[in-house]
C-alpha cells in the first residue's frame, strides 16, 4: 500500500489555506447562465489558471467561440492543464467545472451566497462550494500538499475545467472529441468529481447514470387564440386533446404506459440484486429531500432500482396555454406538451423514440380530432454504465477505505452527466465518478454548502486515489 | 309609426362631424388594464362629460374608490348622465364603456391604433372604434341630431358609461345595485350596445348570454420543485395526476363528461327550434373567424345551439408547471389546472359547482395518489336570458326594420356580459342588447374597426329605437 501519512498530515496542516482558496473562488460569482456575469466566469477561469501555473502546471486557455443563442457573447474558455509528464507514470484525466448556478440573497439564503461562511458545525455555505469549486480545487490542493510534504506526485495529471456546465456545456463535446487523441491522448483513466454521496455518512463510487430523451407534443387547430365564450362548444380545442394525450403516458405510480419501453430494460442480474441491500440509504432521507412522503414505493430497494435502473417518465409542463395566476378564458390555439423519459440499459434512443411516436400518434388518432398533432424529440442523451470492477474503481475503492475507513457504496444516479459518456467515448478509457460532497449539500438550491470534513477528507481522497490508481494492477 | 325622416336626414348631414367626434375619442388611449394609462382613461371620461354637458345633459362623475389590486390607484369615474326629465315620457337607461383594450402598432396593426383611419371602403380602423366608443358616442350623436333637426327627443335618457369594463368592471356592480332604486329608478327599460352582429350583413337583437364558472384544480406533493433525474420514478408527480384529471373532463367533441351538468340544461322548445333556421350565419363565416375548419359540427344549427344554449367546457392551462420554450427537466411540486364551464338555462351555480367538485374528487381518488388535491371555483357568473317578445325587443325590432329594411335575427351569445344581469336585477326591467358593429370588427384584436355604414346607420337605429320604445304598447 502507498505511503500516505505524510501527505495526509500536510493536508490537515494546510486546511486553513485550502479553505481560504475556496473562499477566493466562491467570491467570484461565475454564473454561466447570466450573460451579464460572463466577465466573472472568465475571471474565475483565469484565477484557476493562475493558481495552476503557480503550482508548476502547464496551462492552456481554450476559447470555444461564441454562445450559440447569444452570437455577440464569447463562451468562457476551457482551462486545460497538465501537471507532470513522466513517461514511467500513469496519466489520469480529471474533469470539473468552475461556473455556478445563479444565487441571490433574496432567494432565501441565510448568508451572502458569494461569501464562503463557515459555521461552528463545519458547514461551509456559499454558491459553488460543493458544485463544483470544492472538488475542482481539491485537485489543486492535492498537488500543493504533495509538494509541501515532499511526497512524489504519483501520476501525470491532465485537467479539463469548463465554465459552461450549468448552461449545457456549450461547445465542450466538440473539444473533448477532438482532444481524445490529442491533449487527452495519454490518459489511462478518467475521474470526474461532480456528484454527491447518496446520503450524508457513507462515501460512494458512482458507476452509472440514466440517459434522457426529451419530447414535445404539439397540437394546433385555430388560427389564433380564441375566447371560450364565443367558441366554446363549437371548436375542437387543442388543449382538450393535449391533456388526454399527456394523461395516457404514465400512471400515478410511475408505470410507463407506452408499449416497447419496459421491454428494452435489461433484466436484473443476481450480482446486481446483491448490491442494493448493503447500500446506505433510508426512506427517511428520501422523505427529507422530497419534503413529503409522496413516494411511489415504501422500501429502499425498489426505490433505488426505480431511480437507477428503471426508466421513468415525467410530464414537465405545457407551452402556449394560460400559465399565469388568475383566470383567463382563453382557448389556446397551439399548445406544446413537454415530457421526458429517463433511459437505462439496454434502451436504444432510436427504438425508444419510435415507441413514443407510434403510441402518441395512436392515442391522438383515437381521439378523432381535426386538430393537427406533431410529436418529436427535443434532445436525447444515452445512459452510461461502467464496470464497478474495473481497476480504476478498485483503486478508488481502496482510497475510500483508507481515508474513510469504510468500503464505499457502489451507486448509480438517476440524472445524467452527459460529459461522462463523451469522455468515455472520446478516450476509450474507463470513467469513474468520485464524489466529494454529500446528499444534503443542496447543489442547485439556496444555502448550498460543503462540509469542512468532506472538503478536507475529500482532498486526501483525491490524492490517495491517484496513489492507488498508480499502482493498481490492470485487468 | 314615428316620423323619422328629418332625424335620419340630419344624421346623414352630420356624419362627418360624428366621425370627427369618434376620431377625438379614439385619439385618447383609455386603456384600463394599464395603470400608467389611467390619466388617459380619466381624460376620456371627462371628454364624454364635457360633450354631454354641451348637449344639455346633466352629468355626474361618480368616483369608485381605489383599484383593489393597486391600492394607490383611483378607479376611473362612472359617467352618469340624464337627458330630459319629462314625466310624460318613458325613460330609457343605456350602458356603455369608454375604456379600451391595449394596443400597440408593433402588435401588428396596419395603422396607428389610436388614430382613427377611414379607408376608401368605409372601414374605420382604431382601438375602441367598435368596442365601445362608437356605440357610446352613438347616443350622444342621436341627441345632437334631434336637436339640430328640431325633432322632439322621444324619451328621457339615462346614461351609465364606465371606464373599467375591459378590466373586470371593478366597483360597477355595487354602484348599479345602489342606484337601481336611485339614479336609475325611473328607467322603464334598459339598452346595452356593446356586442356585435352574428355576421356582417344582417342586424340582430341579442336576448341571451351564457354564464361562466371558472375552476382551479390544485395538486401538490413535494416540498419544492424536483429534478426529474434524481426523483423520476421514486416520487408521485402532481403533474401526472393533473393531466389525468384534466383529461377526464371533456372529450374532443366537446361532450362534458361530468355527471349532472347536461341534466340541468333546459330542453329545446318547438318555438326555440324554429328560431335557428332563419338566422343569417354560415359555417364559412365560422371557419373564417376560427382560422381553421376544426369545428365540432358541420352544420349551422347544432353549431349555434352549442354556442348559445348548451354548456361547454374549456381547459385553459396550467399554473406552476414549465411553460417556457425549450426543455427543462423539472418535476413541478404544485400545479394548478384551470378550466371553465359556460353555463346555460336552467343550470344553477351551486349545483354545477357540486357536480364538478364531486366528479374531480372521484377521478382523483381513483388515481390512488398520495398527493394533495383541491378543487374550487375562482369565480362564477350566471347566464342571462330575456324574452325576445318583450315590448322593448318589439320596439327595437321595428327600429331595425325601419333603418335596415330587414327583420333582425334574434340571437344569443356564447360569452358573458355580466353587467346585463346586474342591470336586470337592480332595476327589475327588461334589458335589450342592441349591437352596432359586425362580426368582423375584431373588438379585442389588432386592426379593430367599425364600418362607416354601421356607425351612421347605427346612430339612426339608436334614435329610431328610442322613438319606437316611446310608443310601443306595454305587454
Ligand atoms: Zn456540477
Ligand atoms: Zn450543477
Ligand atoms: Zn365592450
Ligand atoms: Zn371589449
Amino acid at each position: 500500500a502507498p505511503q500516505l501519512d505524510g501527505y495526509f498530515a500536510e493536508v490537515d496542516k494546510l486546511s486553513t489555506h485550502f479553505i481560504d482558496r475556496l473562499s477566493k473562488a466562491v467570491a467570484i460569482p461565475s454564473i454561466s447562465s447570466d450573460a451579464s456575469r460572463r466577465p466573472d466566469v472568465v475571471r474565475m477561469g483565469e484565477f484557476l489558471a493562475a493558481e495552476l501555473k503557480a503550482l508548476g502546471a502547464s496551462v492552456e486557455m481554450r476559447p470555444l467561440g461564441k454562445q450559440p443563442d447569444k452570437p455577440d457573447l464569447d463562451l468562457p474558455p476551457v482551462v486545460l492543464a497538465r501537471y507532470g509528464s513522466d513517461k514511467s507514470k500513469r496519466t489520469v484525466l480529471v474533469y470539473g467545472h468552475y461556473d455556478v448556478q445563479p444565487a441571490e440573497k433574496s432567494d432565501g439564503w441565510a448568508t451572502e451566497p458569494f461569501t464562503l461562511t463557515v459555521g461552528d458545525d463545519g458547514r461551509m455555505f456559499g454558491r459553488g462550494s460543493t458544485d463544483d469549486k470544492g472538488p475542482v480545487l481539491g485537485w489543486l490542493n492535492a498537488i500543493e500538499a504533495h509538494q509541501k510534504a515532499g511526497v512524489d506526485f504519483p501520476v501525470n495529471l491532465l485537467m479539463c475545467f469548463e465554465g459552461m456546465e450549468e448552461y449545457g456545456s456549450e461547445g465542450l463535446d466538440e473539444l473533448i472529441e477532438k482532444e481524445g487523441k490529442g491533449y487527452f491522448a495519454d490518459a489511462d483513466v478518467v475521474c470526474i468529481s461532480d456528484n454527491y454521496w447518496l446520503g450524508t455518512e457513507k462515501p460512494c463510487l458512482t458507476y452509472g447514470l440514466r440517459g434522457c430523451n426529451y419530447y414535445s407534443v404539439e397540437i394546433s387547430g385555430p388560427g389564433a387564440d380564441l375566447h371560450s365564450g364565443v367558441f366554446g362548444g363549437t371548436a375542437q380545442e387543442p388543449m382538450t386533446d393535449l391533456v388526454r394525450v399527456l394523461g395516457s403516458l404514465v400512471d400515478t405510480n410511475g408505470k410507463i404506459l407506452i408499449p416497447g419501453i419496459s421491454e428494452q430494460v435489461a433484466p436484473v442480474t443476481a450480482e446486481e440484486e446483491g448490491l442494493y441491500d448493503g447500500i446506505s440509504f433510508t426512506m427517511e432521507t428520501l422523505h427529507d429531500s422530497l419534503g413529503s412522503k409522496t413516494t411511489i414505493f415504501e422500501d429502499k430497494k425498489p426505490t433505488l432500482m426505480a431511480r437507477w435502473r428503471y426508466p421513468s417518465l415525467s410530464v414537465h409542463g405545457v407551452e402556449g396555454a394560460f400559465s399565469a395566476p388568475g383566470a383567463k378564458t382563453v382557448i389556446p390555439a397551439k399548445v406544446i406538451g413537454k415530457f421526458s423519459i429517463r433511459t437505462v440499459p439496454d434502451m436504444e434512443i432510436d427504438r425508444t423514440n419510435e415507441c413514443v411516436y407510434k403510441y402518441v400518434k395512436e392515442v391522438f388518432a383515437k381521439l378523432g380530432s381535426k386538430n393537427t398533432m406533431k410529436v418529436y424529440a427535443q434532445h436525447t442523451g444515452k445512459w452510461w454504465v461502467a464496470s464497478p470492477n474495473h481497476w480504476n474503481f478498485r483503486a478508488a475503492g481502496k482510497a475510500v477505505e483508507r481515508v474513510w475507513g469504510v468500503k464505499p457504496d457502489f451507486t448509480r444516479e438517476g440524472g445524467s452527466i452527459p460529459v461522462t459518456l463523451t469522455f468515455e467515448q472520446a478516450t476509450g478509457k474507463n470513467v469513474l465518478l468520485l464524489p466529494m460532497g454529500s446528499s444534503t449539500d443542496g447543489a442547485h438550491s439556496i444555502n448550498e454548502k460543503l462540509d469542512r470534513r468532506n472538503y478536507i477528507e475529500g482532498i486526501k481522497l483525491l490524492g490517495a486515489y491517484l496513489h492507488y490508481v498508480a499502482e493498481e494492477p490492470q485487468d
